[in-house]
Formats: C-alpha cells, structure tokens, sequence
C-alpha cells in the first residue's frame, strides 16, 4: 500500500501509550464498548477510506457538481461512497443508543473520521453537516421537533445542514436578515438568501434539513434577535413530501472540496418556505455555537487528514525516486540515490511529520477532553476537561489549517515539477486544505475568540489548568530521560505565554481593546506552538519509556515478534521529531512574544491611502 | 481602474528616489535612452497589461493548451496577446542594437515585465524563454549559428526554449543521457527524450528553436561531458523549413500558467534530428549556468508580479466589502464598515506589501547591478556589482517565490469564503505562485548554492561587499533620521549573519561538507530576512527624506499640486511597511541564526524508516 492515509503504528501509539485513552471505557457512559470493539470501528473506517475512497478521490475531484435544472448533482460516485460510509455508522457514531447512537467515545470516533478524512473529506463532510444539524436539534429542540427530523438524520436517510451565513453579512452574524413571520397556523414562514451552505443541495438523499438563522419579526436588532429554524427542503403533508420553497439559486464553483457542494440558497421565494423553530426564539447563535465548537474540531481534524495524506504520499515518492548523489560523491558513474537521502527532502518530511502527528494528537486530545467533559464520573474533572477543551478548540482548529497548508505545500514541493501537474495529487489535497482557514470562522476570527474570550474567560482560570497540564507532562518527560534542553524550552515557552497574557489581559483589564487584539494573530501563532511544543514532548515521553522497556526485557521472547524493530523505528522517529520541534520551533516563541508585549503598531496606524 | 497591477508611484518611488536609476544613462552603453525613453516604454508596457493581458486571464486559465494531432494548439486568445507584447519589443530590449535589440537598461525593462508578468506571466513567460535561448546563442554560438537563428527569434518571428530536464535526471543534470552523433555530414544528430520544456510547442510561431542539453558520444560521463545544442523543430532545407524529428511526446497538465504549455519532447525517434553544435564541446552546463542565473532573476520578477496583482486585488476587495464593526462596538443598526478597518486584515494586506514591494526593490536592485556589471565604465565597479549580483541571485529568485506563495494565500484569505471560488481570481494567482519555488532551481537548490557556492566564492568577498552595502543604507538612514531602533536591528541582523557564514564556512573548510550545508535552508531565510530589511530600510530613508523635503517646503506654490498628498501618502505607508518589517521579521534573524550555529541534527539523523 503506497498511501496509507496515516500511519496505523502512530495512531495506536497516540490514543494508548501517549493518552491512555482505553481509561474511558471504565466510565458508565461508554461501558458498551471496550477498546477492542472501538478499534474495530477504527479498522472497519481505515479499510473504506483505503479501498473505497482514495482510489476514487481523482476521479471526484476532477468532476465537480453540476447544477442543472435548479438541482445539484454529484459525481456517480458519491452516492454509493455516502452509503457505504454512512453505514459505518458515522453520522451518530458517538450519540447515545437511544437515539439510535453507538455510545462511541468522539475520541475513536475521531480516529476512525481522520481517515475517512484523508480518504476523501467531502464524504465525510456531508455526514458530519448532518451529524452537526442533527444534534442541534438533539440538543434543543422539542420532541415533536425530534420526531419530525432526528432519527431521519441520524440513519441518514436525510441529510442535514447549518445556514447561517449571508451575502451581506458573511462572518458578521449580528448581521443576519432572513426574516421568520408567525402564520396563523402557528408555524413560521421563512424568507431571504444565504450562501456557502455546503450540502445545500444534492441528490444523495430523500430531503435535507437546514437549521438556519432567521429573525422573528419584532426581534431586536443584533445577536441577540436572530433564532434558529430546522427548515426541510421537502416538508412532509398529508403523509407525503410536498416542495418547502427552498430553491437552489446558484453554486459556488469551489477550488477544492469538489465533492461536496456549496450553493446559494433562497428562501421562502413564494412565501411557502415553513421553518420549525429550535428551542426558544432569540437564542439561536448561543445554540449555534454550541455546534460551532464541535465543528471547529471537525475542520482541524479534517486539516490534519488533509495533511496526512499528502505527507504520506510525498514519504512514499522520496522513498522511490531516485535522483542525484551525496554532497561530495565524486563519481557520475554511481547510481543516483532516492531523493530521501537528501538533508532538505528529510528536512521537508520531517517538518511535516511534525505537523501532522503533533496536531493530530492535539485533535485526538481535544476529543478526549470532549469525552472526559462529558462523561467522567466526578463534576470537578467534568467542568476541567470542559474549560481545557474550549481555551485549545482554537488552536485545534486554526494549526492544522494553516502549518496544514504549510505541510501540503512541502508535499508538493517535495514532487518537484510532477507536484505542479495534476497528475499528481498533491496538488488537490492543497486546494482542499485551503479551505479550512476559512469556513467555520476564518483564522483571524479564530484569534480573536482565543485571545478575546477563551483566555480571559473565568478570570483565565483554564490557561492556569493549561500550564498545569503541560507541566505535568514535562515532569513526566524529565523522570522518563527526555533531553532535558527539550523540557527546559517547553517550560521557557508556557512562563513566555503566561507573561504574554497576563500583560496582555491587563490591557483589557484597562479597557484597552484594540491593543490588547492587535497582535492576535501573534499571539494565536505562539499559543499554538507552545501547545504543539506540549504534544511532541508527551509523544517524546511515551517514545523514552517504551525503548527503555524494550531495552530492559531480558527475555526476547516476551516481546511479540516482528513488531519490536518496527515500535523501536516509531520511537526512534518520534524522537527526532521532538527534537526538531523543540530545536526549530520554540525558540519562535521568544520571538513572537517579545512581539506581542512590544505591540507594534505598525498596521494599526496604517491608512487606507498608504497602502 | 480597480486593479492596476503594480502602484506606478511606487515603481517610480524605487526606481528614482531609492535606486536613482537614472545614473545609468550617463553610460556610454545607453546613452540611446534618458530616464523619459525608458519609462515610456515601460508605460507602453503597463498600458498592454492592463487593457488587454489582464482582461483576458480568466478566460486563459480557464482553457488550458489541448495536444491533438501531436500539437499543442493553445487559447485562442494567446496569439494576439503574444504578437502585441511581441511588438512592444521585449524579448531584445536591452539587447544591442547590433542585433536587434534596443539597448535599454535591464533594470527598465524589468520595470516593464513586472506590469506584463503580473497581467499573464504566461505571454511573457513565451518571450522570456525565447530571449534566454537567444542569448545563448548571441554569447556562445558562432556567426553561422547566429545567421541562421538570431535574428529570427529576437524579433520573435521563431520563439524558443532550453530543453535541459530529462525524466530521470530532473534536477540532477549531470545524468543527463540524450546522445548527439556526429554524422558523416558534419553534422549532429541527437536523440533522446526532454521534459516540462515550457513552450516546446504551440501554434504562436513557424518555428521553435529548442537549446538543449546532450551528451556527444564519447564525451565524459558527468557535468564535464554535456554538450548544448540548438534543435529547431523545423529545419532550413533547400529554402524551406521541413520537419527536424522533434515530437511532442506529451503535455504536463500543469496548475498555473496556465496560458504556457509545457512538453515531453522527443527527440531523433526516427535518427533525423539536427543538432548544432553551441560554442564548445563539453561546456553546456557552463553556458546554460549564465543563462540560468537570469533565468532565475525572472522567476523572482514573476514571483513579485503575481504576488503584486493578488495584494492590488486583494487590498481592492477589503475597501469595498462592508462587514462587521470595530471592536466594542455596540450598535447592531450601525452601518458595517469595510473589513479593511479590522486590524488583522490591514495586518495581512501590510505583510504583502512588505512582501511584494520589498521583494520588487531587490529584484530591480539585481537588475540594476546586472546593468553596472555590463556597462559601468571602470572595471572594479563592474566587478563589485558581478560580485552582488551573483550573491544576490538565490534569495532574488527564491525569497518572492515562497513568501510570494504566503502573500498569494493573504490575498485569498481576505477574501473570506469567496476567496475560496473560481469565481474570483487569488486562487488562480496562488496556483501560478507555486511554479516559483520549483523551476530554474528548487528552494532547496537555492539554499545549497548560496550556502555551499555564492558566500564562500571568492574567499567570501560578495559578503564583505554585501555587508559594506548595507551598511552604508544604514548610515544613510540614521543621517535622514529613520528610526533608530530599525536602523540598530539590522544592524544586529547583518551582524548575526556574518557571524553564522564565518561559523558555516568553517565547517567546510574543515571538510564537513554535509555539516555545513545542514541548516542551508534556514541559512537562505536568515540571508532573505536580512536582504529584505534592507530593502526597507532603503525606502524608509528616501521616504524619510522625501517627507522631510515636503515638510521643510516653504512655499507651496514650487510643489506640484495634487502630487503632494500622494507622495506623503506613499511615504507614510513605506514607513509603516519598514516598521513592520523590522519588528516582525528582523527578530527572526537571532532564531534563525542560533538554530544554524546550534546546528541541530533531527532531521540529518533521521531513518527512512523512522517516518
């Protein structure tokens, strides 16, 4: 197998010796499972992403969606790749069996969507909308609500999408004009345009439920009058599915995704656009976010499969491509030698191993944490998990997409002038992964939520759980023997973040807004490396304590065949990509640091006609 | 005009007021031209991109080249584009009249590509090759070989390419194996297969004239055994052209540029193509080595001009798109304001114009001393501006190249989720960027040729002149009163880098070849950060002193009205750009440089089978 979309050694290494995530089967809420059925879920996804979906990912990407006759149709392909993944389960992997859930901790759950991910992520794309729309309701609508919507959803009979954004309005959600009116049958009549709804349309499904963002009439202005709406396309009358005034009005002719597709939608054209309200009116963007957190992780998981499969791709090509010879080989006669041999294609590897495998266990960490917030047994742990997942979901979601589109253009770089044909797919997984600094709340906003909110949230209560955390771990790294340069810089780098903040709040603190933001961007940089940093030393830990248990059995045969060589080759890598991450990038955090406090003013007192 | 390509104040700010280019035309050498002749033909250029190159992009991107019936037919629109950029004179501008050309100044015609490359680097990238092949032949080929293909192809009625890359040699020409006999005519016949030969055919000329790389038979093995030969597709017979046995074996489908088609050539399947001889045997990696370092100063001119028409387009769209409000804001019914208000997107728009306009003073400072190594008129200022020129060449080609890519991203950024549509243009500019770091040399050929060629020829020299260079922009800023914190940082920047060549140079004079050149990637951005500080640094004295001229006016009237205000304008903005340069990047020297010194080895001691 040439592209294995991920490494199975690497992910087995991640979720149990690194996080030991096999504790949660000893909690009530997922005693249906044990660590064996959940990898097998694990392995029956890695099996469709390699046999179904990457080998059918160029054909879709070359064939984008049509719309013609004011619907949408997709590749041939998608419909049977949407079943068979659907019936994996994936849509309601981690609900509770009485919805018709498989009580799934998201952290497998995770695992197995990484690959169906790097398989091909606009299939598991039209599966998570649903699973996001679908818990909105879960979460917040009423029970006729649920009985109309929920268990269509989650067997994916229908599908599911999240509409919020509008033309005139695109991230500014305060600003949201689609209006509902009460009809004198009691239900709402929803009229306006939203756009970039992915899964809008297609012709996978029987109908698809949009839960968008609509004001009441009479509500006030702001965030604070916009409710949410479930709006069917086909809405069911008499037993029978009649047309929901839901029209498709264009489509936007994506770069990447091609899978999937996004369009502009109309409502209520003819004023018979019915929408069933979802919880109480006016709180529509609290419930919003509530699923915008989840999406987040999505997209950074989605960014780290971009990602690795490219890097996959480009390790397999520098293994076989044989080209040039060693600095200072003398004889032109010699055969030339892969291009892996050489310092700058390892380095270009190594800095996307790097990237990938340290944010992948960031993702795997934030679902753990979205486990544990969930489901452990004591509240003080719950509410813990809970306050560390929403100060990393940031960073989760903006580092894979950003070093991700770095990683992907060093697997390209890698192909040299075959990476620029699209004969090659490096090219698209590129394309794809732009994406992902953009939807979901763009990276600049991404900045803003770490350094205006999360960290200022509860007087910084979760940076101070953070900085314990990572100390935790580099206590662990140094008992273990990890390179103590290697815990000196991360401890360095969490003082450099705590000093950043804290002079950084007290601007707030001051009222002092636009300073304490300006550097955002800088600060979310830095954020991100520290907390990466804290990834790669926990895997460096893990890596120092099974080599020197295999070093100290003294009885060969204990140690399963076959498999030691090849744990010791893991270990070994995880090494070298610690040291690289502790040698390259947190020195940057200095850097970014002195930045922040300094608070250059550069572009804050630049003027339109300066430019 | 909502995109002009480039900001023609500010291409005459560098020129004029930071180059004083105009110093050139006290030369013997083009005393044809005065400042006025010169820039009207960069005007007549300027008008060319942007009434009829940019206009007709879309469409090109749109349609690539098609190979059918064994030819590449391209867009139809590509013809008419190429013949009146043709007109304009540019594949012979600063060549002699002698043969053709118009004896202007490279560094005004350079000011007139960057218009055309940044309207469709495709048209200009036909003309640009033809006039590589056509110096070869003008420096190395004899008076028959100039008859029969000189004058031809400098007034483009033939184009031409250099065939160098072989599908198992890539970037490794010493393994080059195409064969060249010597035949009982006199005469060479050549056969052997090239790849990605950009323009190796089309339907714009009668004729193309290939400059390629082969092996006489018998010669050495290695790069002291290639030949260079020039192999028309058609070759004069009796009077007429008949066909040479070159076939257009293929067609790279390539991402971007996307108006340039790029071949598999074949050549001599049927044993009828022929080859003549250019200068010497045995010398064609030398020749084809001259044409290369210009050949990589218009990489870095396209890597700006596309770079340039993404920030114009990009900084366009953020003064027009009204989203969201200030931060604190507190009135939803207030009107939004243009996202250009938000500081992390006037953040992204200042780091392109960092990147784009510090990148064009390099590559026009490049030319400029490519201009003063030809034609000053006392033979050590020829040397010294040969010296820095040769020095400069790498970062020149590959510092616009790959941050050109990360402004290219910027621009699509700002876009928001529309940025992510074919419906809009950044993407497009994106994918042509990538091309950049990947022909005439990779990234990492650049590092290992600064590194391991350019800074230790000479015994290091082009250093010393380097340093002497820079520092005299520093004693001309503090006397204007430019900042002395910036003045002082690169200052410590130039320092660190000399501190880190003399530790690096050690190395390999110690014979530690592989530990020297370890960290070259690194070594080219420390080299790029420095180079580009003092870009800024130049324009932050001119502007400085520019503003003081103004400012010390006393009689208004002696100013042209309406220019004043524009010019401040500029001015405060190139200030910002050098402040910003200085405290984001110029700190990043320190890190760069500890990390080469430190010389950390993770990614030399990494396995093959540790990924």
């Amino acid at each position: 197998m040439s592209n294995p979309l991920l490494d199975d050694r690497d992910l087995d290494f991640q979720l149990h010796a690194v996080l030991g995530a096999e504790r949660l089967f000893g909690l009530p809420r997922f005693r249906e499972h044990t660590r064996e059925t959940a990898m097998m879920y694990v392995g029956s996804a890695r099996k469709l992403a390699r046999d179904k979906l990457l080998p059918s990912y160029r054909a879709i990407d070359r064939d984008p969606p049509r719309l013609v006759g004011g619907r949408v149709t997709l590749h041939p392909e998608m419909k049977g790749l949407f079943e068979a993944t659907r019936d994996l389960g994936v849509i309601a992997a981690t609900r509770p069996t009485e919805v018709g859930g498989q009580d799934l901790p998201l952290t497998y759950a995770s695992a197995a969507m990484v690959y169906l991910m790097a398989g091909n992520g606009s299939v598991l794309g039209l599966l998570g909308l649903t699973t996001g729309a679908a818990r909105l309701i879960e979460s917040f609508g009423d029970e006729s609500l649920k009985t109309r919507f929920l268990h269509k959803m989650y067997v994916g009979e229908w599908s599911g999408t999240t509409a919020l954004t509008e033309p005139q309005a695109g991230s500014s959600l305060s600003d949201v004009t689609t209006r509902a009116t009460l009809a004198s049958d009691g239900g709402y009549r929803v009229r306006g345009s939203k756009i970039f709804i992915s899964g809008g349309d297609h012709d996978l499904t029987e109908n698809i439920v949009h839960l968008a963002l609509a004001r009441i009439v009479g509500a006030p202005a702001g965030i604070k009058g916009v409710s949410l709406f479930a709006i069917p396309r086909l809405r069911e009358e008499g037993g029978a599915l009649v047309d929901n005034d839901c029209t498709t009005a264009g489509m936007i002719h994506k770069i990447g995704w091609r899978g999937l597709p996004s369009i502009a939608l109309e409502l209520g054209d003819r004023d018979d656009c019915h929408g069933w309200l979802v919880g109480e009116p006016n709180r529509g963007i609290s419930y919003m976010f509530q699923m915008m957190n989840e999406a987040r992780l999505m997209v950074g998981l989605n960014g780290i499969a971009t990602a690795s499969v490219a890097y996959r791709e480009a390790l397999h090509y520098a293994r076989e491509r044989p080209q040039g010879r060693a600095l200072g080989a003398r004889d032109p006669a010699a055969p030339q030698v892969p291009i892996l041999e050489h310092a700058d294609v390892r380095r270009m590897l190594l800095r996307q191993k790097a990237i990938v495998e340290g944010g992948l266990l960031l993702l795997l960490r934030c679902a753990l944490l979205s486990d544990l917030a969930d489901a452990a047994e004591e509240e003080p742990a719950r509410k813990l998990a809970a306050r560390l997942l929403d100060l990393l979901t940031p960073v989760a979601k903006t580092f894979p997409a950003e070093r991700g589109f770095e990683a992907n253009a060093l697997a390209l770089q890698v192909h040299g002038g075959y990476g620029y044909s699209s004969e090659y797919l490096p090219e698209a997984w590129l394309r794809d992964q732009k994406l992902n600094s953009l939807h979901e709340g763009t990276t600049g906003i991404q900045g803003l939520d770490l350094l205006g909110r999360k960290v200022v949230a509860g007087a910084g209560q979760s940076l101070l759980d953070l900085r314990d955390e990572i100390m935790a771990t580099i206590r662990s790294a140094r008992e273990a023997g990890v390179s103590a340069d290697e815990c000196g810089r991360l401890e360095g780098a969490v003082a450099a973040l705590m000093t950043v903040t804290t002079h950084l709040g007290g601007l707030g603190l001051e009222g002092k807004i636009e300073e304490m933001l300006r550097h955002s961007a800088d600060y979310l940089e830095m954020f991100s490396v520290v907390v990466i940093g804290w990834q790669w030393l926990a895997q460096a830990d893990a890596a120092t304590r099974l080599l020197a248990g295999s070093a100290a059995k003294s009885n060969p045969d204990a140690a399963p065949e076959a498999t030691t060589p090849e744990i010791e080759a893991l270990c070994r890598g995880k090494l070298c990509a610690a040291q690289y991450w502790a040698a390259t990038e947190l020195p940057r955090v200095g850097t970014l640091a002195a930045l922040c406090l300094r608070n250059d003013d550069s572009y804050a007192r630049m003027q339109s006609d300066w430019f």
